[in-house]
């Protein structure tokens, strides 16, 4: 990461340049409460239901996990799709863009089970 | 990530397995308005003062500031201390167990770079 320009004195007095939007703009897609379970659910076991997504997270209502889909949908990270066959069925899935987070959640869950003992 | 015990049935049908919470912790951790910001700053330009802080992320309060960082004190990712010196000064920088995110936020500012643009 390059400093740019900046005045003189390094640590405290200099003025730091501002945050990556990027950075900011995904780390907080991402870490909406459940967004992260969900594309981690569909990373590692999707297409799956409405219903199956809901039990691989406990404590996520109907409401909420709707409402994380639809964002997840608009931000073009996830696929929903209307099955064929008997009966109504919607499955969801991850797109090339949600599928391409997997190794930023590999590596995420890495940190997370050797320092952030949950 | 392996699958361990399920029914059969690949895709819908199936039990999912539940989703990792080391991971789940970890990514809403770090998603948490201004949070990620805090972090990515930290590692690039760290140790800052608050107010130094303060400036690289636009619209960022002194009492979210302030929340964010006791957060992130209180989970041993960031570390507060007391400059030496004439006038009271505190500066904060990452801990080891902070500093140890670098590859996640390196790999989240990669894929936010080619895929997410804020």
């Amino acid at each position: 990461m390059d400093r740019g320009e900046r005045s003189s004195g390094a640590g405290t007095g200099a003025a730091p340049k501002q945050v990556c939007p990027h950075f900011q703009g995904a780390v907080e897609l991402i870490g909406r409460r459940w967004s992260g379970a969900i594309l981690y659910t569909l990373a590692d076991e999707g297409p799956l239901r409405f219903a199956e997504l809901k039990e691989t997270v406990p404590g996520m209502s109907d409401r909420l996990l709707s409402t994380r889909l639809k964002e997840l949908e608009s931000e073009g990270l996830v696929r929903r799709e209307v099955l064929d066959g008997p009966g109504v069925g919607v499955s969801y899935s991850l797109t090339e863009k949600g599928a391409s987070l997997k190794p930023v959640m590999g590596s995420l869950t890495d940190w997370a089970r050797e320092w952030h003992r949950a």
